[in-house]
């Protein structure tokens, strides 16, 4: 029986160390620069993208370094998102991960240029090794492209600020929420399972579950925003609601918040069934995605 | 005998009709964004970068489709930097291309979003068609990533915003030069090269030639920021001086810039002799640069 507290330490650390190593070294010049990537990417997140990656890639027969370097080009990737969402001009956030944000710290346009940096060497990173053989091997970077780009991540994020002050309908909440969050999950999924040589029956049924706890891990959110404190979040939350801004909670209620989401789970852990690999972590990870305190 | 205005703009067009074609509609949701995208994209630029990438793949045999994807992927970056590097946490300018700039048009937080947009569409584009085989299939996307991240144009941004307002050392200034500018048009001759099929030798040799225009057309832009006036440039010129920036011209005068910069020419032609294609546009290429009125 998997201990969950235990794999998720252990996994966020190989995942940390291998970005610390990686990444331009913080004196390299322009100093400023590198230490700002350096200051927003090791700033002790879950690192549920890359964990979710490589956990994919060991689903179906691979190993856990076969798919650790896109693991990482998605977490730098996820990090840009997070410098470019609190800027000023957007959510205007200054605490992140308990630590003032990175145009607090840094100024405003190196905060932009940093993210900037990040995407770039996310695709650098993806870049490097060729998916195996049975898929196109520019594939990876095909995917993370697709996924962040303004199909994807980017359109949530544009929707979600035009949205902001008004009511939208769920219809339009689902746009967001699958753009924003679920996305890039879902790609994690995806990108972990060709690195890991999976079948394309096996990326169908990862697919889907990636879709799935990736609207999930977005309810969570919207749950937590209202049910926890600043302490455990290492953010202000009430956010959302001081904003108006429209999630799952605010249309359903927190009850059927909580069932859509835990519906949401079963149905991802059910896609599992039929994968040649080690299932255990996934399917920790899918009832983690809800039940996690920040 | 090539005529090169002709040339130029049978070129340009065709690659604005590739972009226009397979940039995402404009009413495809979000339209903000994709609007946003398109109308910095699509607003009348030179295209050196994607012409000289594609007569880099005919220089050495390859065809002038050969790099055409790609090519558009490096015009889309150059206007995500163009984008960003005009927000008002930048450089904060109002006029691009003689039209107001993206953030004035569509708002800041859209023109963030816009030009991260166009970096991810980008890597997007260029991991579409694998590098010929004798180079790693994914080279592409590397070649463009090495070029536009925190060691190449992205830290010539911030050195520059940095060093604005107090007198640069030569070596600081070729410092962001080359970064900021020859980075790209480097890598613009290098993925031409790579996509067109060249040999080792003809990526080397091409190397050297993307290097030394690429600081020219630097110093030509020092120059023209002297001698031109904001009708012919489209922008408001003048600038570097108002802003005290650190230029060529500041440091060595404007008649050994200019020689400076006609070196350098001499130097890249002499670099085709060897190449096994049609080395007659990079040849009027390079002296296009310095000798171009905006």
């Amino acid at each position: 029986m998997l201990e969950l507290t235990t794999y998720l330490k252990e996994r966020r650390e190989r995942v940390d160390q291998f970005i610390d190593r990686h990444l331009p070294p913080p004196a390299e010049r322009p100093a400023v620069l590198h230490e700002a990537m350096r200051y927003s990417t090791l700033a002790g997140g879950k690192r549920i993208r890359p964990i979710l990656c490589t956990a994919a890639a060991e689903a179906v027969g691979g190993t856990f370094e076969s798919a650790l370097l896109p693991a990482a080009a998605i977490e730098l990737l996820h990090t840009y998102t997070l410098i470019h969402d609190d800027l000023p001009c957007m959510d205007d956030d200054e605490l992140r991960r308990g630590r003032p944000t990175c145009h607090v710290q840094f100024g405003e346009a190196n905060a932009v240029l940093a993210g900037d940096a990040l995407l770039t060497l996310a695709f650098e990173w993806i870049s490097e090794t060729p998916a195996p053989s049975r898929y196109l091997p520019t594939q990876l970077a095909l995917e993370l492209a697709h996924a962040s780009g303004s199909r994807g991540v980017i359109a949530g994020q544009v929707e979600d600020l035009a949205g902001e002050g008004r009511e939208l309908a769920l219809e339009d909440l689902e746009f967001i929420h699958r753009r924003k969050t679920a996305t890039l999950l879902r790609a994690a999924v995806r990108i972990g399972c060709i690195a890991g040589g999976g079948s394309p029956e096996e990326l169908d049924a990862l697919t889907q579950y990636g879709a799935d706890i990736g609207l999930a891990f977005q309810i969570a959110d919207d749950i937590l925003n209202v049910t926890s404190n600043a302490e455990t979040m290492g953010k202000p939350v009430g956010n959302d609601e001081k904003r108006k801004k429209s999630t799952y909670v605010r249309i359903h209620g927190l009850e059927k918040a909580k069932g859509v989401a835990h519906e949401l789970i079963d149905q991802a852990v059910g896609q599992l069934a039929t994968l040649s690999g080690d299932r255990e972590p996934l399917t920790a990870l899918a009832h983690y995605i809800v039940q996690r305190q920040n």
